[in-house]
C-alpha cells in the first residue's frame, strides 16, 4: 500500500470510535447502529478511504455469527398454503420440492417443510422454533393457486431468505423464477423454424398471476413480429386444465383458428387432440414424459441456483446483508420427444 | 459427525488418489482433469459421501489462485464497438460506465475500458495482456447499436465474466439486465391509476434487439387486460429518436389514437408534445432530469449488483466456477417530476 493510504484506523481516530466499530460499519454490519454506519461512511468518503477488497474474505471468516450458532446442514421451506399437505398434493410442487431437496442433499443439507398456517397465523412461533435450533436459511414457497395469496413476512435481520416469486410479491428478497417470457419465445422459435405458420397458445387462467402474463405477452409480440394481424389467433385461456367443458372450448378454438401448432401449459391438449383428424403439433410447458416435446423449464437448475444462493447468503450474512435482492430468471431448454 | 460418515479420505483410499486431488475434484476445481473429477464424483456418490458445507469457506481461503497472482483492485470492461471511443460517445453508455466505475471505486476497484477492435480482432492480444498483469475480472459491455453485433468470446477458464445482455447473446455467462418487461408494466400501472384510459407506447426500432421486444410485449398484454381491442392503439416504433420525420410520425400517431398518456423511450416526445393543444401525460424510460417523470431504470443498482457479482466470482473462482449462470433483472422505480 502507498504510504498516503487512508486506513480504518484513521477513520476511527477522527471519530473517536473503536477500530472494530469502524470496520463493522464500513461493511454495513447490523451490529452497529444505523447512525454510526452513516457517520463512518460520511467520514470515510470525506477522507478518501479506499477499502482493500482482498481482506474481505478473511474478515468474513474471523467474524462470529451471533448467539445461537448457525446450523449449516438444514434449511427450512416455509409456506402458507390452505392446508399443511397442500404443497405436496400438487404434483408440480411435489416435483419442485424434490428437486430442491436433491440439490440441497448433494451439498449435505436437508430442506424441511414448515407450514405457517393458511393465514400465516403460526409464522411467529415457527420462526422462533427455527431460530432456537440455529436454522437461519429459509426458502419461501410459491403462494398457493388462490385469488389473493397472502404474503409471508420474515424478519430478514434474523434469517436469510430466497423466494420463488411472483416477483412483485417479494420484491425486497432474492427471487428465482422460471423465465416465462423467454421460454415462450423459445417454443415459438422452434415451431416457427419447423415451418408452422398458425401457432396458437393455450394456458390456464390461474397461471397468469404466477407468470405476470408473460406467456401471453411473449405470444402476442411473436405473433405481431411474424406479420400476423393483432386480433388474429387470440390465445385461449381455460378456467380449468381438465374436463369436458375445457375440452370443448379447446376443440372449438383450435378449429376456428386453424392452428397448425399449439404451445400449451395445459397437459390435456394432447388427449384432446386425439379427437381431431389433423391435430396441431404441440409444444408443452413443462415436458414431463419421454413422449412429450416442448420446454423443459429446468427445475434442476432452479434448485441448484436456489440452494447455492441461500448458502452464499448464509455465509455472507455473518457480516452483512446483500445490498440488493437478485431477481434471477432460469432459462428453459427445448426437448424433443423420444 | 456420526462415526459412519464417509470422508474424503475414504474416497481417496478407494481410488488410490491423494486426499488433495479428491478435495479439488469434489469442488469442481479445474486443477484436476475432467476424467478425475468424474471418477471422484462417481465414487463419492457410490459411497454415499455427504459434504460438510461449513468447511467450504475455510477451504476457499487456503487455496491459492494460480500462477499469476490475481489482481483484486482492477477489472476490465471489454467491448467491440465500431470505434474505440464509441461507447463513451453515447451519453447512455457513458452514464452507464460511470455508474459501474463509481460502484467499483467505492469497493477499492478500478474499471478500465479495453477495445477489442470492431470485429473483436484484438481479443486474443488484449486478453493476454490482462492475464499477464493478473486481471481476471471482466465485464463485457453491451453490444453496439448495429444490426448484427458480434459476440465476444472469452475463455472462462481464465477469466470471471459478467455481461449485460442481450441475454440470448451470452446465455452461458452471468447477465445483468434492466427489467424491461416489469418496468413497462410499472409505468402502465401508474398512468392507469391516474385515470388514463388511452395509453400509448413510443419506442425506437433499434431498442428491440436489446429488450427482446419486452416493452411492446408488456404493452400489448396490459392493453388487452384493460379490455382494449387487440388492434387498437398499436405502439409507434420510430427509426430515429430525433428529426422532423419522427416528429411528424409521432404527432400523426398520437392524434389518430387520441392518447391521453404516452410511455416513451424516446426523449424528444416531450418537445414534440409542445405542438399539441392538449398533450398527453408522459412517462419516460429512463428519467434523467428533475422535470421529467417516468421510470428510473436504476443504473446504480445495476452497477452495484454487477461489481458484487464479479467480486464474488473472483473469490469463488479460486476453487471452481459457478455451475449455472445467473440471469439477473434489475427492477426500476417510478419517479415523479419535481
Amino acid at each position: 500500500m502507498p504510504p498516503e493510504q487512508i486506513t480504518q484506523k484513521d477513520i476511527a481516530e477522527a471519530l473517536g470510535l473503536s477500530k472494530q466499530a469502524v470496520s463493522l460499519a464500513l461493511r454495513g454490519s447490523l451490529k452497529v447502529s444505523e447512525a454510526t454506519r452513516e457517520k463512518v461512511n460520511a467520514k470515510a468518503k470525506a477522507l478518501g478511504y479506499q477499502p482493500d477488497p482482498s481482506l474481505s474474505a478473511l474478515v468474513k471468516l474471523r467474524t462470529g455469527s451471533g448467539k445461537v450458532p448457525t446450523r449449516w446442514n438444514q434449511v427450512a421451506l416455509v409456506h402458507n398454503w390452505p392446508t399443511e399437505s397442500g404443497l405436496q398434493e400438487s404434483w408440480f410442487y411435489r416435483e419442485w420440492l424434490k428437486n430442491l431437496q436433491d440439490a440441497a442433499s448433494a451439498r449435505g443439507i436437508a430442506v424441511k417443510e414448515y407450514w405457517l398456517g393458511a393465514g400465516g397465523e403460526h409464522t411467529a412461533s415457527v420462526l422462533r422454533k427455527l431460530r432456537a435450533c440455529g436454522i437461519t436459511g429459509l426458502f419461501i414457497a410459491p403462494p398457493p393457486q388462490i385469488q389473493a395469496p397472502k404474503k409471508i413476512e420474515i424478519p430478514t435481520k434474523q434469517f436469510q431468505v430466497v423466494t420463488f416469486g411472483p416477483e412483485h410479491m417479494y420484491s425486497e428478497l432474492h427471487t428465482i423464477q422460471f423465465d416465462y417470457y423467454e421460454n415462450l419465445r423459445l417454443a415459438w422459435a422452434t415451431l416457427s423454424q419447423r415451418g408452422h405458420q398458425r401457432i396458437g397458445l393455450v394456458s390456464a387462467t390461474y397461471q397468469s398471476l404466477r407468470t405476470g402474463h408473460a406467456w401471453r405477452a411473449a405470444y402476442h409480440i411473436e405473433k405481431l413480429q411474424s406479420g400476423c394481424e393483432p386480433g388474429q389467433r387470440m390465445p385461449l385461456e381455460l378456467d380449468s386444465e381438465t374436463g369436458q367443458t375445457s375440452c370443448n372450448a379447446y376443440l372449438k378454438w383450435v378449429q376456428a383458428n386453424d392452428c397448425d401448432a399449439v404451445i400449451s401449459s395445459v397437459y390435456d391438449v394432447e388427449d384432446w387432440n386425439r379427437k381431431l383428424k389433423s391435430p396441431p403439433e404441440v409444444a408443452i410447458f413443462n415436458v414431463r414424459k419421454p413422449e412429450q416435446q416442448g420446454i423443459d423449464i429446468n427445475m434442476e437448475q432452479m434448485a441448484e441456483t436456489a440452494i447455492e444462493l441461500l448458502l452464499f447468503e448464509m455465509q455472507r450474512s455473518q457480516l452483512a446483508h446483500t445490498k440488493h435482492p437478485y431477481r434471477i430468471h432460469i432459462p428453459g431448454k427445448w426437448v424433443e420427444r423420444e
